[in-house]
């Protein structure tokens, strides 16, 4: 089964916004087993839409649309499906009670271009909208199909998940193209690409080996620029029971090799960010945390309350941007800002001024010019943890300003949750 | 003349990297008044990066690749092309020992691969590659043409502005699509795209009444999220010279209009981002900046300092994420930590911890939850500033917890971008 993409919308072709739906769908139709050989891009324009699904029809058995959905009167992908699949549009009743219904529910009356919403090409589904107005589509053309989903990306993922994948693996299986695709990826920090595919080439190959055909699982890795190289387990088997206990077992030999080599290199599963993993070490060790940060100037600070609930355990953070900031504020003592000792009594100095029982610093030089004749790219991380101690870890990082602030922070981060990895949790520490 | 583009990289059907490469070159096309009414992405396989161009060509009249010109076998533009072209491919010696060279540079031999990149189809022209090892590549097809580029940004960007659309334009104006085409980008930001395009109707009917032809201006409005709204100017003429007489006088117009009815609502032109307007602002009156943030978590201290010089003029800052660290650190009084009143003494707290002339402060809830019974969205901006003393503005940012955190950093240092404008510059303050 082999789906296009076809995003809709002239400002994708202005490139005034960014057609992350096509990069998601892309990615998820791969983690299901989905093959997609093109995407196209196409503006609200009716006969120019028409020519895109006719391409895309001729090359590929399915086709997801996304956005042109919308009740004005640039919104034309409806249009130019019934236009494809030469029938007209109906009105869906159903439909326009439902978006008449919601309009009401908000206190307001349906604006009339709304009912155009309800328009469905003779012979095509509606997908329900549970996010917005615009429902989805099913449009089955001879053998192959076209799938209409707004351009809104919540709701398109919501749409997919719930009602164009599960179409799809059941055409797949009509097929014969049979069984249960499931993916997980763990996640990992601090090793380059080559290093990990060199320690799981024992894996790759004995997976190779086994019996092939419907029921296996592969490795992949995937580089994710400055959060780390992914591991991407995809295991196919006759049912989800199946195909899940294949990806319980997989984990289980692939955690095994990388500890053994590189210890706790797998900092999340699936979607968790490295603050994510750090705030759970912390909050099932009781402990909250103070941070202090110079050459990354507030982007610690900034990652770690990404993490909702980050007030019960993050306390705060000192930017000491200017050296006699770090004298005064956080009382590193006089010398050198760019060392070891500077990173440690910052740490040190976080705890103390924001009251925290970890601290973790860092500091370094961002570049583009040397400071203190220590070269660009340059920095030292200090943590203060009871039970532990002070401790500090050199960085060298390769690459621009911007590069050289983001992997401080993030290879920051990795420290202080390696760190307390050694601790112990605390029983009832965790409440969620 | 209409341009496709082809992205080619297997890495971006599966979602693994976004197609940046399209967007740049979509905005940068639509800003030469050059149309693009499609685009394609297609993995590293030659049948089917033929397929795509056999379609780009079919609707098109230029094309431009973008990928797929590396040294390894997956490397396969140029194959596709020369088969599109039915030519075959020659090695061009003179690229050959430019690669050489380069590698001898880098005190190592070229590897074999390596040579490939130097295979040009034969009736094609190279593109001069200065960043990299692999030329770009201007191929005639009968009355139409495919550029190929390089996938890595800032290798495309450079050949895309200094041979694709010099080449480009040579094509329009043989085709008698004559002019110079030049535009420019005026940054706003607290207004909506709607109250801008009321205010500067007069303008676009203006515009749209001048005499319509080869000479002229129009306006757009480009929304950009939460770095506000662009209004660009294009201007056409037979001359770069009249084109940019054209910009000139009508960004005064524009600005006219704009200043009257909302002040100092354009912060900056083209490029230049808010923090860079800020410390601007700050540079030219000799002053320095400390911050105190709680909702934004050290997001507005992280942008300050992406600025490159900031350690002329930033002290540093204190991420007060819990009220005991508004108290205790920056002396805000004991009372309600989401007010006015907080506000100003966090940014009172900033100015004499962090010894700087300028305090920001900012606090507020960005949810989901409420805090001391105070909405998800609230935020208020402190600033202490000399010669103008204290003021405090409220916020209320709809959207879930990081619009809130990004729009409330950028709102507070629009603010202070606003109130350092009152105050006269230093004579001899600014020397960059």
């Amino acid at each position: 089964m082999r789906v296009e993409i076809v995003a809709v919308g002239t400002e994708l072709l202005l490139g005034q916004i960014a057609d992350t739906n096509s990069r998601w769908l892309g990615e998820h139709l791969a983690a299901a087993g989905v093959g997609s050989y093109f995407h196209q891009a196409v503006g609200d324009n009716r006969e120019r839409i028409v020519t895109a699904l006719r391409t895309a029809l001729a090359r590929s058995d399915a086709v997801i649309t996304c956005g042109g959905l919308g009740p004005t009167q640039d919104d034309i992908t409806r249009e130019a499906i019934a236009e494809v699949m030469h029938v007209p549009l109906e009105r869906d009743e159903a439909t326009v009670r439902r978006i008449t219904e919601l309009f009401a529910a908000r206190g307001r009356a349906m604006p009339a271009n709304n009912a155009r919403q309800a328009d469905v090409p003779r012979g095509a589904r509606t997908i329900e909208q549970r996010r917005g107005t615009a429902p989805g589509l099913i449009c089955p053309l001879g053998g192959k199909v076209v799938y209409a989903v707004p351009g809104v990306p919540h709701e398109m993922e919501e749409m997919y998940t719930r009602a164009v994948l599960p179409d799809l693996r059941a055409r797949m299986a009509a097929r014969g193209e049979e069984g249960v695709i499931l993916s997980r990826v763990l996640r990992t920090w601090g090793t380059s690409e080559s290093a990990l595919a060199e320690l799981l080439q024992g894996r790759i190959d004995a997976l190779d080996a086994a019996i092939p055909g419907a029921t296996g699982v592969t490795l992949a890795f995937l580089a994710s620029g400055i959060e780390g190289i992914k591991v991407r387990l995809t295991a196919r088997g006759p049912t989800e029971d199946v195909a899940s206990a294949l990806l319980d077992a997989e984990e289980h030999e692939v955690r095994a090799v990388l500890h053994a080599e590189l210890g706790d290199v797998i900092f999340g599963v699936d979607g968790v960010s490295m603050e994510q993993a750090v705030a759970r070490s912390l909050v099932t060790r009781g402990l909250t945390l103070g941070v202090a940060e110079s050459l990354t100037g507030g982007l610690m600070a900034s990652r770690l309350v990404a993490v909702p609930g980050a007030s019960a355990w993050f306390r705060g953070g000192v930017v000491a941007y200017d050296a006699a900031v770090k004298h005064s504020v956080l009382g590193v003592p006089a010398g050198p800002v760019v060392s070891e000792e500077a990173a440690v009594a910052m740490a040190r100095g976080a705890r103390r001024v924001l009251g925290a029982a970890v601290g973790l610093g860092i500091t370094g030089v961002a570049g583009p010019d040397s400071q203190e004749g220590v070269a660009p790219g340059t920095a030292h991380v200090g943590l203060s943890v009871p039970g532990v101690g002070e401790l500090s870890r050199a960085l060298r990082v390769p690459g621009d300003r911007q590069r050289v602030r983001e992997y401080s922070a993030i290879s920051a981060l990795d420290l202080l949750r390696r760190t307390l990895l050694d601790l112990p949790e605390v029983a009832g520490a965790m409440s969620g």
